[in-house]
């Protein structure tokens, strides 16, 4: 297998309203089987995702975390409206978005936004990977399939690493269960999730901070149709072990 | 940014006492900065990380753990023997092993290896790829850096992802603190773990099963030279809140 990977140079300063599926397909000569992973920053900006801190209403729990994590209580209620539930509240908040995606502040930013707002994860990233990619469709006729990758930290180990928070027409997993290994007997656990793959590697490409760019296409990798979307890789939370014991501590307390 | 990567072709069936440098070396035309990537499986082969399941000693552990997660116990003893500290032992055993690292049956595998067998781990993982890597360096007078991978399981999502359980020649994140935002602002948090993100990507190139492909070269990413280790990114115990709930829920029981 032999694959290539560029970033897409060009991509403006995204505001609300813009139309991200347009702006790439203009920029990029795409092909039918490429992988187009977009920043989260990006579409959740066309999608006017971001929240101005002082127009944020404080409720009490708000008030009493940021007190006990040393943060700003408008950042902490922003945190909070945007989560479904938490699972560490301090020294550092890990919940769960409505969207069912685990990550530290329900992925709330102050990274690459003005002064004195947030910027949210998109509120449904699969429906927006699918808007992203119909526009690509119609603008280009080319078949591809779009991940949509946040940066995100993980138990047990330092440091962040992409993780896809959305993605269509790509089937997450590829289920390696059935198939023969070198001896010939039949693998049983392999269930890959490639579009969490793919993120890394397209999180490495896009980089952070003022020089980073957004977009990254990766072309020679064969993935399986679907109409996918990431929601079919969260843990259903009886599967969960770690939320289990998450809860549990937080009971404790 | 534009890179490449490529499957090697060729690589045999790898037995104890194969030099995995040497055979790559002879394999592939490196280029300076090149990214060798290589699954574990085949560096725990050429040391011999190879056990045979007739010959374990059984405790009294294995076998109270395999009546409860209906397993061999002398698997279940392997993987003992291979862990620091079992964290979850029952449906499944998820572990820390010598080396640090924390992921489901301390890496212990009955795929791609003779019936009746298991492979384990390489015993330090940072050792073997800087061993591969002084013999590459010697054969072929090329400055790359390794990264070798193996299949994981993580809390939260469902399907494995490649993960780095060993490096050398790289520095396993690149620390963003301190770099500006699209705003001017100093960025806070992210320390990107790019050695996951390179084990990630050339992971879901190797494949599973008879048609895998165990090496990987990964051109074009820029990388920071260091003595490197993946044992720097094991998260301390002090600061790991999540392996803190799950030795408290096995306290509990």
């Amino acid at each position: 297998m032999k694959i290539e990977a560029f970033t897409v140079q060009g991509i403006p300063l995204i505001q609300e309203g813009d139309d991200v599926g347009a702006i790439i397909s203009k920029l990029v000569q795409l092909d039918d089987g490429d992988i187009v992973a977009i920043a989260s920053s990006v579409v959740a900006k066309s999608e006017g995702r971001v929240l101005r801190l002082k127009d944020i209403t404080l409720g009490a729990e708000a008030k009493r975390i940021a007190r006990a994590n040393d943060e700003d209580p408008r950042f902490v209620q922003a945190v909070l409206n945007e989560s479904e539930e938490v699972l560490i509240e301090s020294p550092f908040m890990l919940t769960q978005t409505h969207a069912g995606h685990i990550c530290v502040n329900a992925g709330v930013d102050r990274s690459n936004v003005q002064d004195g707002y947030v910027l949210l994860l998109p509120k449904n990233p699969d429906a927006s990977a699918k808007r992203i990619k119909d526009t690509i469709k119609k603008e280009t006729g080319k078949q591809i399939c779009i991940v949509i990758t946040d940066t995100c930290g993980r138990p047990f180990r330092i440091g962040q690493v992409g993780t896809a928070i959305g993605c269509t027409g790509i089937s997450p997993t590829k289920d390696w269960r059935g198939e023969k290994d070198l001896f010939g007997r039949t693998l049983k656990i392999t269930n890959e999730a490639i579009v969490d793959e793919l993120a890394s590697f397209a999180n490495l490409m896009m980089g952070e901070g003022k020089d980073a760019t957004p977009v990254v296409i990766i072309r020679g990798v064969k993935w399986q149709e679907d109409e996918g979307g990431v929601c079919k890789i969260h843990r259903p939370d009886a599967e969960d072990l770690i939320k289990g014991a998450l809860r549990a501590s937080k009971d404790m307390r």
